[in-house]
């Protein structure tokens, strides 16, 4: 009996596999390879890809095979009786919306999307307003059928599809925290007026060496590039098929050579993270990172707290000096250390530095909340987007293309996932401070060896997937709760010291 | 009724599209972004798509439509009634096998594709050739299957797949006819023993600059970018999804910059084609090149009539001389087009000239129909390779990475593809004789502007697609039975001039 529950659940996930392949590969060539006006026969393929997983997925057939595993949860293996637990909670969610809704939905985002590119190349929000309005309006219904008693807050229920049991109670108690930590130390920085030497990380780097620079990184990262290739697209991400098929993307600017490395840092924790999910997961919905913030958690460690601590820099300048001569020869350590880790206030969230970057997420999180408690209209966003700005950075916004039209998200109706930013630092910090009991991480870096490191994430964080929920995980491989204080504390205690404070 | 007929054929045909789409976005990825060894989630979706393809047009449902559909022939419109009788071919040959036959053929491509890249790189046949004959074996029994009764020659049936009503018989007789012209041709040349001038073609050529000429050619072609972008791969391609989206492909060398510059002309000939098909045939079966020849026809045309053309060259060596002073600057008119259309036997089909380009069909059409009627075994593939290029080109085979490993066609299952080339060569010759009584195709070339010879094209040719079948489609357009004689005239003027004959 249980062997056949076993079986219908395998031919399911292999199929829920399928669907997921071949939308990551539409969304990935919509991103990559298309053609700018190609969108029609992307739309035709989007809706049937979304009719059909709806009739697949939410379908009664399903809904009974949930049924009785869920029945048979005790007489089930784990790892089965937590496929069925993690399917179910996506099951309730898309029986919840009607199927027209649904696919309705999919088509919306899928032009939304190609909108927004255009909007945000040419400055126009004029022309992506009226989509976003429409996307806001859906998760509102959405929230609706997801909580029809409203026995959560609106936004906790969109929070819960990046994090599970995340809420906006727990959010602002933790902004609060980093608030007090980060806004006075911006303010120290600024009111010191000083700033260190910086001019050499924007002469002009070869991109055919700056391409060589990636290899080496991802060689650093321990990555299997059998298993993982780079792209080139305008804003980078990560991209996983499965455990043997993981892709990430970079930029690379003549004369921002950082730019593309701290990509290819970032980028890459996500992928080792992809990589290092248990084989026995393969082709199931848990082969995958944990929770969004976790994954940032572990991309955010390896771009900031590996990838700009001093022993990293100390172990890569002499390559970056072999690599571009002409741009790093009269560099010292201290001052290449120093350059990649200045802190200050600036336009764009995903090239801004480590300590004001939180300040960015928060700004979208209280426009988030603000739009779904209805407290802020779309058209309102542009103005919105520049009084927070200035408040809590400082900067003037000089046009929406590098204001509220710089982030995809929203085009993708993903409301709730830039907390997961944020958190994912502060996550970051303390997983770090446990590691150091078991890896000597200093002495990592200097090396250059981050092997001990990743076999450390693989043990504790990657190989579970997301056999366990975020915070339970979390606590596990942390041995305690969370708590931002050592994410305050490493920000504090690096920027004293880079800046005398 | 037919109203409720038509209702159901545009849904199945909606169907289909998204099915290619999504296959042929798979093999995209698979021939340029995904990482080496990454096949184990593409053949999970490639059997699902396979499987579920049948499932979908080899169903009762289907054959009852398309069987209502020939019934109502007389009362429907036009194309209606083609899009029945071009789905019916397909519907009887998937028909024809076995469900499971048919996903465990289309895995064993998938895979054998795979097995392929890496047998050439290391030139490693034997780790192919089981392979391919598993692939031999498999098209035997798919002869069967689809002529039982053996009503016609076994290669016929596979010609027929490529070019509907393509015979051995007629090929035998049509490469018979080019041998007399190309075998004394060749010979005359090789016995003169003296070349044009070509050390310029092989000097240095910065990549950026041949990127910025791929461009400057796509304009040339009058090709619309905005539905047409050109990606990077080790083989040139053409992949059309619909004609709003057409991808070609390139390959950029150091050393050869003639090399990108005609597979953009070749993959450009085929891109025009579809994007110029009947806005009406859009997502339907309809809505590509009539056949394998006459596409072929369109891209040698514009690779080699236009391309080599001496109005073309004229037109475009002051260009080359802007883009790459370095190598261009001390090169005549004369010499240019001389050089760019030099004839040497060579090893590689894709990189030979015009005049020496059908003698690689040739040994391939000989192996195929040797390999069908089983009297040559996959095992002795190396050997008789290298035979048949030392008695038609004269050439010795260094090895199989040069000789039998060098096409991907028969690692697809592609038998009966290779004649179309040949064939399509010729079809351009006839064709442009009589667009000739239209057009004045040299000064086209000479002013660069080729929007006359695409405007012909699309009235006579392109916007049909599939809705005529391609013999009556080239008598239509030419006014005349195709014979082989107008290619072997252009063949003999040409060079005769350059040679001096």
């Amino acid at each position: 009996m249980n062997e056949d529950l076993i079986k219908k659940l395998d031919e399911l996930e292999r199929s829920l596999y399928v669907f997921r392949h071949l939308s990551s590969l539409v969304e990935l060539d919509a991103m990559t390879a298309a053609p700018q006006d190609s969108t029609s026969g992307r739309s035709v393929v989007t809706e049937y890809l979304s009719k059909e997983r709806y009739g697949l997925f939410a379908s009664d057939r399903t809904g009974e095979l949930l049924e009785q595993l869920t029945e048979q949860k005790a007489n089930l293996p784990e790892r089965i009786a937590r496929q069925a637990e993690f399917l179910k909670r996506d099951y309730d969610r898309m029986k919840a919306i009607p199927q027209e809704e649904y696919v309705q939905y999919d088509v919306l985002v899928s032009e939304a999307q190609n909108v927004w590119v255009k909007a945000k190349r040419d400055n126009d929000f004029a022309s992506f307003g009226p989509y976003l309005e429409k996307i806001v309006e859906t998760q509102l219904r959405f929230i609706d059928y997801w909580d029809p008693k409203h026995e959560k807050k609106p936004y906790d229920v969109l929070l819960n599809e990046y994090e599970y049991g995340l809420t906006e109670e727990f959010l602002d108690d933790f902004f609060a925290h980093l608030k007090q930590t980060i806004v006075p130390l911006v303010r120290t920085i600024s009111e010191k007026g000083w700033q260190p030497r910086s001019d050499f990380l924007h002469r002009e780097a070869p991109l055919e060496k700056q391409r060589v620079l990636s290899d080496y990184l991802m060689e650093a990262l321990t990555i299997d590039r059998a298993h993982c290739s780079i792209g080139e697209t305008e804003h980078p991400f990560t991209l996983e098929f499965n455990r043997d098929d993981v892709r990430i993307t970079t930029h690379y600017y003549l004369n921002e050579v950082m730019s593309s490395f701290y990509s290819v840092m970032h980028e890459g924790g996500h992928a080792l993270y992809e990589l290092h999910t248990g084989d026995e997961l393969r082709f199931t919905s848990l082969a995958s990172g944990a929770s969004s913030s976790i994954h940032e958690s572990i991309s955010r460690f390896f771009e900031n707290i590996i990838g700009r601590s001093r022993g990293f820099c100390d172990f890569i300048l002499p390559k970056m000096k072999e690599l571009f001569p002409e741009q790093f020869a009269d560099v010292s350590e201290e001052e290449y250390y120093r350059a990649v880790n200045i802190a200050r206030p600036s336009l764009i969230r995903t090239e801004s530095d480590e300590l004001t970057y939180c300040l960015h997420v928060m700004v979208r999180y209280e426009i988030e909340k603000g739009l779904i408690k209805g407290e802020i209209k779309v058209g309102d966003l542009p103005r919105i987007w520049q009084e927070k700005m200035k408040e809590y950075l400082g900067v003037d916004v000089p046009n929406d293309t590098k204001g509220v039209l710089q982030d995809s998200h929203w085009s993708g109706g993903a409301f709730g996932y830039f907390p997961t930013y944020a958190l994912g630092n502060a996550y970051g910090a303390q997983m770090c401070e446990r590691m150091r009991q078991d890896v000597d991480v200093d002495s990592c870096c200097v090396k250059g060896d981050l092997a001990p490191i990743v076999e450390w994430l693989t043990e504790h964080v990657f190989r579970y997937g997301c056999l366990i929920d975020p915070a339970p995980l979390f606590e596990q491989y942390c041995g305690a709760k969370f708590t931002p204080e050592p994410y305050c504390r490493y920000l504090k205690k690096k920027y004293s010291e880079i800046y005398g404070l």
